[in-house]
This record gives C-alpha cells, sequence and structure tokens, in this order.
C-alpha cells in the first residue's frame, strides 16, 4: 500500500519540528518526511491524502492540521475488574496508600475483583478504555499482568491481554507483573513458583514479552527482586521495573545493572539513581498520575533529563494509584511539576517511551519507522498540550491505516 | 412545567448525599428532594423523567446514575482573541509569566488579538468555549472584561458577554476587570478614567454585575485597587479581587474590608489572610489551573477550609495562565496538591462558587434553588473526579430544561 499524507501545517517527529510537512509511507512504514514542496517525483503520483481542514471551520485555520508521532503509553494496567473510587475518596481525606495495602485493600482488592469477573468481562472492560486511549492518540501500550496472582490467574490475565493484541486497532505489549505476595503464601514459596514455573511458562507460551517486578515495601524486596529479573532473562524475557515509589529500595540501580528496558515511578530516586539509568541506557519513566493522585513528590523529570536519562512519560492506568485517561495530562502534569519543556514532554511520551518496550521504529515519524501517527485538530501540533482538559485530535494512523475516528 | 426526576443511584446536595433519589422541579427550581420511595402523594401522577440508563449498557449499572448540581465556574476570561500556544511553550521552557508581561507579551498579546477580532468573531469563540464547559456540566460562568483595557473596547466586551447571556444555554454573569493600564496611558489617568467614566457608565447600562481588579506586582496597586472597588461600591456594583497571586500585596485583607465577594488566586496569601476572609464571609477562590501551569505554589485550600474560609474552586480561563477547559480538572488538582477531600472539591466548586457570585439559588440540589443539574454517566455520583482526563457526563439540565446533550 502506498500513500502520500499532505496538508500538514506542522509535525514533531518529535525531536525535529517541520513546516508544511509531507509524508510518505509504504507497506505501513515512512518511506519519505520532508517539506511538501520537495516531495520526490517518484511520490507524486501515490494516491494523496490531504489532512487539511479545508472547509472545516476555525478549528484547522490555513487549510492544514499539525502531526505528532503516535502516543506511546509503556507503563499500564489496563485489564483489571471493579474500580477503587471508595478508596480513592478515602485517599482524598488522609488515608494512605500504604495502609490500605497494608489492610489488605488497595491492589488486593482489584485482585478479587480480577478474579470475579471472566475473561469475556475482563477483555470488554479493558477493550472499552484502550478505546478511549485510541481518541487521545496512544497507537502503542504496554499491559501488565499482576492482578491475578496466583499461577493461573496471571495466566488468565495474559491470555486476555493477547485477545486485546490480535483484535485491537493499537499495538499492545503484554509483560507479566510480580506484583505482591498473595494472601496465604509463604514469600519464597510464592518467589519460587514465579520464577521456576511461571517465569518459564510464559516464555514457552510466548504470552509475555517483558517481566516487571514492583520492588518496594509492601511488595518484593531487592533481593526477591533480583531473583525474579534473572530467572527472566534466562528465559530471555525482557525486563523492567517498579522502582523507588514508596520507599528507596535500590531497585534503580539493579535495573541499570541488569541491563533493564526501563525503571519506573523514581519519586524517590536520587541524582546516583540517575547517573545509573544515564550510564546504562535504561529508561526512567515517570508516572505523574500516581505521583500527583497519591499526594507523592514529584519525580524530578528537568533534573534526570540534564543528568543525561532518557526519560519516558506513562499514565500507569490502573483502578487504584492511578485512573489517568490521558497522555497528554500527564505531559503537561510533567511540564509543569516535573518542569519539562512541552517538546521534552512529547519526546518521553513517543520516542522515549518506545525505548522502554525496546523498539526504535515506534513514537517517531522517520523514514523506516512504523507509520503510527495523531492528527491533531488545529494548525499547532502542539495545541493538545496547550488545552488542559480538552484533547483536540482529528485523526489516528497505525501502520499509515486510520483507526480513529472508526469507518 | 411540572416534572419528577428519578433513576438517580446517588445523589450530592452537595453537602449530604442520598441514594434512591428523586427530584421534583416546579418552574425551574426544585420543589422536592428525597429518597425516591417517599416522594409525596402530590408530585406522583406529575410527568416522570428517569435519568437511569436501562439497557444502555455496563456504564450505569443498576440502571441509574449519579447526579451532582450543576457546576459554577465564577471566575473566567472567556472572551478573548487568538491563543497563547507560544508563550505557554516558551514558559515551559523556563521563561517567566512576569517577564513575558513586562516585555509587551502575556496580556497585552491577548488584548492585541482580542482588539484585531470583530464581536462576532469575539462571540462565536466564545460560544464554542462555552460549549465545551456545558458538555463538562458548567451551568454557571461569571465572565470578566479587560482584555479591552480602552473603555470603548472594555464596553464591547461587556457586550459580547451580555450577548452570550441571552442566547447560551448557561447562566452568565458578566464583570467589569481592570487587568492592567494599557501602554501610552498614565497610571492615574487610567484609573481616574476607570472610576469617573467607565464604572458609572457600566453601571447605568447594566452591562456588568461586579467589578474586579488585578491587584498584584506588573498590575494595580492597592491604593489604586482601593479607589476602583469603593467607586464601584457607590454605583451599587459588586466586587471582587484577584489577590496575592504574584507579590503577596494585602489584596486579600482589602476584600474582605469591602465585603468583596471573593478573593481569588490567593498563590501567596498567609493564615493571617485566611482569618480575615472567615471573619468576613468572603469567598477565598483558588485557580488551580494559574497556580500550576505557572509553576507558582498551589494555594493551601486544606488550611484556608479549615481557618473557616469558604472555598471555592474556578477554571480560571483564560488564553495565557490557565487554557484549563475542565472543571473536574481543576477539583482533582487541588484534592491533590490542596488536599482537599472530594466531597469538599464539589462543593467547592458548586456551592461556594455560587457564593463568589452572590447566589444562595445555585449550586444546590435543595427545595427553592435553581434546578440546575449534572446528571453522570455512572452509578456513582463523583466518578468524574475518580477519572482524571476523562468526564462521563450524561446530560445537563438548567432551569429543569436539558441543555446537553442537544436536541
Amino acid at each position: 500500500m502506498k500513500q502520500v499524507f499532505t496538508g500538514i501545517a506542522e509535525l514533531y517527529t518529535p525531536r525535529k519540528r517541520l513546516e508544511r510537512a509531507a509524508l510518505a509511507v509504504q507497506d505501513g512504514r515512512f518511506v519519505w518526511v520532508g517539506a511538501e514542496d520537495s516531495l520526490p517525483e517518484e511520490y507524486r503520483d501515490w494516491p494523496h491524502i490531504d489532512l487539511g481542514g479545508r472547509g472545516e471551520g476555525p478549528s484547522a485555520p490555513g487549510g492544514r492540521r499539525g502531526v505528532v508521532p503516535g502516543i506511546v503509553d509503556a507503563h499500564t494496567h489496563l485489564v483489571y475488574g471493579g474500580n477503587r473510587l471508595g478508596e480513592y475518596l478515602k485517599r482524598a481525606r488522609g488515608e494512605s496508600y500504604e495502609a490500605i495495602l497494608a489492610a489488605g485493600g488497595g491492589i488486593y482488592a482489584t485482585v478479587r475483583a480480577t478474579h470475579a469477573a471472566s475473561e469475556d468481562e475482563l477483555y470488554e472492560w479493558a477493550k472499552a478504555r484502550a478505546a478511549l486511549f485510541l481518541a487521545q492518540g496512544v497507537t502503542a501500550i504496554e499491559i501488565k499482568s499482576g492482578y491475578g496472582l496466583l499461577p493461573e490467574a496471571e495466566l488468565r490475565m495474559l491470555r486476555v491481554i493477547r485477545r486485546l493484541g490480535e483484535t485491537l486497532a493499537q499495538r499492545i505489549f503484554p509483560t507479566l507483573l510480580a506484583h505482591v505476595v498473595p494472601g496465604g503464601w509463604e514469600r519464597e514459596k510464592y518467589v519460587a513458583m514465579f520464577t521456576r514455573e511461571l517465569i518459564p511458562e510464559v516464555a514457552r507460551s510466548g504470552l509475555a514479552e517483558a517481566v516487571d517486578v514492583f520492588c518496594d515495601e509492601g511488595a518484593f524486596t531487592l533481593k526477591e527482586t533480583r531473583g525474579i529479573l534473572e530467572a527472566a532473562l534466562l528465559h530471555n524475557l525482557k525486563i523492567k521495573l517498579h522502582a523507588e515509589q514508596i520507599a528507596h529500595t535500590g531497585a534503580t540501580k539493579l535495573a541499570a545493572e541488569l541491563g533493564a528496558l526501563s525503571a519506573d515511578h523514581l519519586e524517590q530516586s536520587t541524582p546516583d539513581d540517575w547517573q545509573a539509568l544515564a550510564k546504562s541506557g535504561t529508561v526512567g519513566t515517570v508516572l505523574p498520575g500516581a505521583a500527583v493522585i497519591l499526594r507523592k513528590p514529584f519525580p524530578d523529570a528537568r533534573a534526570m533529563w540534564d543528568a543525561g536519562v532518557r526519560v519516558a512519560i506513562a499514565t500507569d492506568h490502573n483502578p487504584g494509584s492511578s485512573p489517568l485517561y490521558s497522555p497528554w495530562l500527564g505531559m503537561q502534569l510533567t511540564l509543569s511539576l516535573g518542569r519539562l519543556s512541552a517538546e521534552e514532554a512529547l519526546i518521553a511520551h513517543t520516542e522515549n517511551a518506545a525505548l522502554a518496550l525496546g523498539r526504535k521504529d515506534l513514537g517517531r515519524i522517520e523514514v523506516g519507522a512504523q507509520a503510527d501517527f495523531v492528527v491533531v485538530d488545529s494548525n499547532s501540533a502542539l495545541q493538545p498540550l496547550y488545552r488542559w482538559g480538552h484533547t483536540p485530535i482529528h485523526a489516528v494512523y497505525v501502520g499509515g491505516r486510520r483507526v480513529f475516528p472508526p469507518g
């Protein structure tokens, strides 16, 4: 399939800004990106799609629109049963997340609701959430297990995620998550089951690309985490970490040492941790929803960026600590509270987020990359970062095919 | 017109929470509010409207929906030309709002764009913004002038606001704002014109209900502010203030002393200021958009509330310091960064916000109040406070009449 896209007022690659740009796409990948009036001869007779808004009113003056890469959300818990509105209201009144978790609420409440739901229900609910994300321009989503805990329940979640990957418009990246030790299990036995049974089974069946561990107070210790990640590496799975959210545990340095794709959260991380990330190339993923909603210190994204860390932003969408439905709001919070510039925040939710998935061909508008992009309903490509609480998206493309709006 | 509304799973008045509630409305006002199964005999043969979602899927399980009072936005600058995306990007890179204002940008840039627009354009753009606010449940909006500066240009803005009030579904509250001294004017001459010509003219023509002054560094001094507000009181106009945003000027105490409806911003306010507000009953309005977007200290809403201040929240929608389109996001930011509970945040954007407009019959679901309310697309009335970046609104009523969705 060959196509040329025109009518672009402003385009972010995301690292470069182009005006009056055009894109040529063949078989789902960009084959040419540049100024519209320098479109090479060879693409001129390809079918043209005008992304502009001629005759469509004041939202796209000049008849052209902005384009940014497809948004990559590299840390979500999109599959779950129930909601935790009640817990959210309690926390807003001052109860702590840690106390609620320790009392058998929090993650454990979602585990119970997820167990109680059928696979079809879990699929349908996640599908509805993914549709809201698509309307915001999210073209790639990592989804973690972790609300099953018991081996069969974890595999069930991963099967739901596989089904989402087979049916949704977005690219789906499944991750096996060691979240917490389930009630009634001895810690060592659970870790042994996870490393000796679950990880090998997941690797064999191809149900996950990566393994993640919630290394923190109330979850897994640094030593347990190392054991789980080493088992994952042994089975050729990629690794990532929930690091330094509630307490400083040393998880970030472990992530760097083991060559993890990313260390995520980082609310309690230190300059030493950032140096380790910068050195290893491990992505540092900031989760603004969890930081703000749990009233934690906001990760110092500015200092991390300046220390040479590849900073990513993700929604961490989950029903407890981060019921966040908008990557743009995450970028805006990081811009205000983490002092990134708007241009950096966009890089953090596209190109750098794709690196947190181990993918150099996503989150970029450049020759060879997958043709995933977002058409903004404005001639300014960064308009969605400016409008807090209203995201003007005109259309979303995955692999050169329009997937939003449908039809 | 007589109507009974049923199918309500949960209702916040906002101070009280009712389950399985019903409402009776006559001629635009609530005449009965209570539990559905205790609906008095006299209302049983009135026409019934079921607000529930029977057969409409999983968003309203149990066939019932949540209801909250119409959201009141008591501080906006909704009428303006242009946008300030470019300035927003600069500020995100570290330039200060104060430096941009001092260099003739900021407010002055919007003044130029507003002068350049026709009355019809200003009306159409504001109407489009008001429609986005209506879809979020905002049933009453205060709109300030202040981008005209010159007397005729200020009157022109107020005429646009009057036209909005005559044509929009929402209730519109017009305010004359003394924003900054225009270029080429001596300060004393401008203040004299404002107090001796503009305020009397506005009072005579009924083009505004209130007068507001931006009392701050780079805007009006405390002494100038007192002069303007006293002139307003002399002409029987209500008064409000932009207070303690950039510098601590003493504006909050002046607001309390003169019996202003509200003192707004309060980023730099002190416990002394809060005591003055609590004593006078002047509403303290927090503007989370401006605080977060300008990277200012977030007003300590928790401490203000505990000091007895009637705390309100408003969007402060404007193209510079607060391009905020969602009152729910404002409530969420205040909940996380200002440590209010969700229930308090709702009171702050309904009942207390109405007091900032001098209205006890708005922002409440109680007998005698105007029948303005929001039907939430969930059986939990506070669901929109839980979902960050996605607001599930099913319908909006003003004076008992459905105004959203249209038709």
